[in-house]
């Protein structure tokens, strides 16, 4: 029994361009992992439409669900709904029930509803909204895609109202061995664990600390008690 | 004229379980913008082979070049020189000039050089090697891929060590405006000056500090005079 697949879709040229750097990646992953849902793949592109439906559609029919993040403010550049829209052959247009959120929120702050924060009332036709408790525009889910906003607290909560209605499967268990030799000195034995073991993942993810090398490896699995013989080994193998 | 485009696979379990987080990306988009090159498209795929030699397949076919990270150390989960090996359809063996780099590395340091540390010596045929003033074990590159290793400080010094070897194109400018509005308050007279200034990329980059909203307006070009003249435009505009 394997656990439900995910992908990442991080939608903005200014990841790309260096500008900024991706915080909703890791955060994403370590919720995900908790959940038992495996993040198998995540693709970074920029405010293209026909790279953003291309991806779209590819992560789509490949994994169980994919989670966007960008796009989907008020300007010329946000142009995320109507991608998906197109990615999926639907149409879209300004939606009553996201309208009356949005209406609401600027009539209490005694802001004007005009014209581009509208936009963010686009909302592809069977979609289902993401509630966002922190800036009020939402976020949606059309067929497996979670479209969220880019900017990080607003992209949590969104995961959040999430995560709750996602099946996942056992969760991911790790522990980790720190081991103060080059990873060259461990491979072979470790090699032969892994191989035993078949069952749990066995990385290692070398590091150098003041001229140290060393490295942690880490046993993965959804089964407590065969991590716990596979560290056993280890240690034994290793200190 | 355009600039060259690139692409870059990340290759790694631990950035994708949320064990690690990522940081070559943001490095490689600083630097390859500098240089004039368009990072265009990233990708991040597990340790799993036929991930690896599609995402490979894909982003060399499309892009004039892909750079990647991780999975060329010496454990069993090290498989990127194998993999890059049967994307491009070459034999791979362990290389003599690699060898011999290494094997005078560890008679130095006075460590055995055993067989999984000879795995770092394995090369695919025709590939020219990537120097690794860090830690010795060399990257390489294979038609338009080039194969970096995954920590950090290797990561970095591997790049530095191939970009002057790339044909960069003009280098991108920017420049960057805050403007303390909410982004739906400067949306529309935005994306009329992002269409008059079409040959630049204007983007909206919204922020929330300290309960108060605002946006990093930032426009890029290759064109600096172009860039001047669009930010006196937009403080015009919105000061």
């Amino acid at each position: 029994m394997t656990n439900p697949t995910a992908a990442m879709l991080v939608i903005g040229d200014e990841i790309l361009s260096g500008r900024t750097r991706d915080a909703n990646m890791h955060y994403l992953a370590g919720e995900l992992t908790k959940q038992g849902i495996t993040l198998a793949e995540v693709r970074v592109v920029p405010d293209v439409p026909e790279k953003i439906v291309g991806a779209l559609r590819a992560l789509s029919a490949e994994y169980g669900s994919v989670f966007t993040s960008g796009g989907i403010g008020p300007t010329h550049d946000d142009i995320t709904a109507d991608c998906v829209a197109e990615a999926f052959g639907v149409h879209i247009d300004i939606r009553d029930d996201a309208r009356a959120l949005l209406q609401a929120h600027y009539d209490n702050s005694g802001q004007d509803f005009n014209a581009a924060r509208q936009r963010m009332a686009r909302i592809p036709d069977g979609a289902t909204l993401i509630d966002n408790p922190v800036s009020v525009a939402p976020g949606f889910v059309v067929e497996n895609v979670y479209v969220m906003a880019g900017v990080p607290s607003v992209f949590q909560a969104m995961v959040a109202s999430v995560l709750p209605t996602l099946t996942g499967g056992a969760p991911l268990l790790s522990q980790t061995l720190r081991i103060e030799r080059g990873e060259g000195e461990i491979a072979g034995p470790l090699a032969a664990l892994a191989e035993e073991f078949s069952d749990l993942s066995i990385g290692s993810y070398p590091y150098q600390r003041n001229g140290v090398y060393g490295a942690n490896v880490v046993v993965r699995g959804t089964d407590g008690a065969r991590i716990d013989a596979a560290m056993a080994r280890l240690s034994g193998l290793f200190s």
